[in-house]
């Protein structure tokens, strides 16, 4: 196939994903077209998989697909944006296009359980990377940012966290994607290639946290991003984090990829958050003096790294 | 540097460009944030550049950064957009480092000279790969289109058509940054490396043109795309052809990398278009018969292939 059928194929493959509330025009012009409803702001993230550096070069284009879009899907949850459109460009070497419309397939459904529509892309001759720009609305002024927590606000976490790390660790033993399907949201592997982003609860967060962000660089890493943005520090309490089955603390708070809701809450905003009846833990509280103390038993743990870089 | 103070010195490198109107949150958070006017609606595209196919590897970080940037927002231009904002990841081995900042540099001095914002991005290790995705606005349903071109509509291009293509030919042979910025819009090294997206025409095109594309895969493929769009064909005069200064017709009506906007006008609409006094030139009409015929001193040019496609 050249370049124009190829993208025939890929759209096909995405079948109703390319379409949403408020997409006015998706895949096909020189740009896609969208409409926001009044008094909402524009949100807007990219994140890029590499072959080789995100996922294995034999991984199956399904769950690479769904991956993608879900890890960048991610960062609209964390500014509790509702998800408008993805822009998606993947750089291929020829013979992956077979591999390239299971991605689209993967992706496709992906976007209808995420309720976003993949509007538009670009394909391009080179090594496998996949770079997806996500777009979410919220209303004026109530995104969530990294900025706003404040000494004295207590530190939440959702669901459990450590699962993605453990699937990091045997990537190679990843089942077929019919039984991936079948797993729970719990599941190691589900968390690693499935990744299912906490939109409800990013948007139910709006008034009510004072500041949040995905776990994806790993809970200290972005506990750290937090902080830094805000001017404060943390205590945070191990026993209280929920740790994944079979996943130690240590490696847990270091682990990235869970995709989790990491978020502050004012005193004042808990019993709101109360009656949200989240699937969410208290883990510490923001102080006014910076930097990050993780306790066990009353005594601090050291770490020797905090979580992923690039590069370092 | 590892990845966080990496992305600290991008955003310096990046200066005020990493602000304008519209920009409500910029570099730093999960997301970045805009507003649009009230009725207006959101055009959004992504490109990819990806070393050793759209550059050479050892191109200066300088003019792939302002390329990088041109060949997204001159989507914008075609679909009558105001440019708003951009996002950009880039994969990058390590030892890319210095070459990155060059890169943010250009990429900033582009943007000040578009209008556009940079306001968030990725930084990921792997083979280098240039993603940005550019975001414009445009006032309620007034888009230019590639679907509305009607029979009997006239053809036009902007500029001239083929400088481009004259510089990939020696590619080797770019002059250094502070040279090629003293340069004018038409030397074939300018255009090639220093796109400048006609965004004023673009702009003023609206209510005017029919449909609208810019000529980035070769001004014959990009008028494939608007017929194949509108379901109709189109009879190009070899003549009239604005063929830049080196270039054959043959070789430029295929070359892309252009970035002139190529757009159709209703008859009804051509004084509007005359007052505009812009720098266009009519070649050729639309036609109900499908199939591009382009002709030369009354006769049929016959083209080997019709433009640049990945894959094929």
């Amino acid at each position: 196939m050249d370049e124009f059928e190829l993208i025939d194929a890929v759209v096909a493959a995405l079948g109703s994903a390319t379409r949403g509330p408020g997409v006015v025009l998706g895949p096909g012009d020189d740009c896609a077209i969208a409409a926001l409803p009044p008094d909402t702001e524009l949100v807007s993230s990219i994140d890029t998989l590499v072959c080789g550096v995100h996922f294995p070069a034999d991984a199956p284009g399904e769950w690479v697909g769904h991956r993608a879009l879900g890890v960048s899907v991610s960062d609209l949850a964390a500014m509790g944006a509702a998800p408008l459109h993805a822009i998606v460009s993947v750089t291929l070497p020829p013979e992956r296009q077979p591999w390239l419309l299971d991605f689209a397939r993967g992706m496709g459904n992906a976007a209808r359980e995420m309720g976003i529509a993949v509007v538009g892309g670009n394909l391009a001759r080179g090594p496998l990377n996949i770079a997806v720009s996500v777009h979410g609305i919220v209303p004026r002024g109530q995104a969530l940012l990294r900025s706003g927590a404040r000494p004295g606000d207590r530190l939440f976490v959702s669901g459990t966290i450590g699962a993605a790390g453990l699937a990091l660790e045997r990537l190679a033993a990843v089942p077929p994607i019919g039984t991936l399907r079948r797993l729970g949201r719990d599941d190691p592997f589900v968390r690693y290639c499935l990744p299912a982003p906490r939109l409800v609860l990013g948007i139910s967060l709006r008034g009510i946290a004072s500041a949040a962000i995905d776990v994806s660089d790993g809970l200290l890493a972005d506990l750290g991003h937090v902080c830094h943005a805000s001017g404060v520090g943390a205590r945070v309490t191990g026993e209280y984090v929920p740790i994944a089955a079979g996943a130690a603390l240590e490696s847990a708070v270091r682990a990235g990829d869970d995709y989790e809701l990491l978020f502050t809450v004012p005193p004042a905003h808990l019993a709101a958050l109360e009656e949200l009846a989240a699937d969410v833990v208290e883990i510490g509280e923001i102080t006014a003096e910076t930097g990050i103390r993780l306790s066990r038993d009353g005594s601090d743990v050291v770490l020797a790294s905090a979580g992923y870089r690039h590069f370092s």
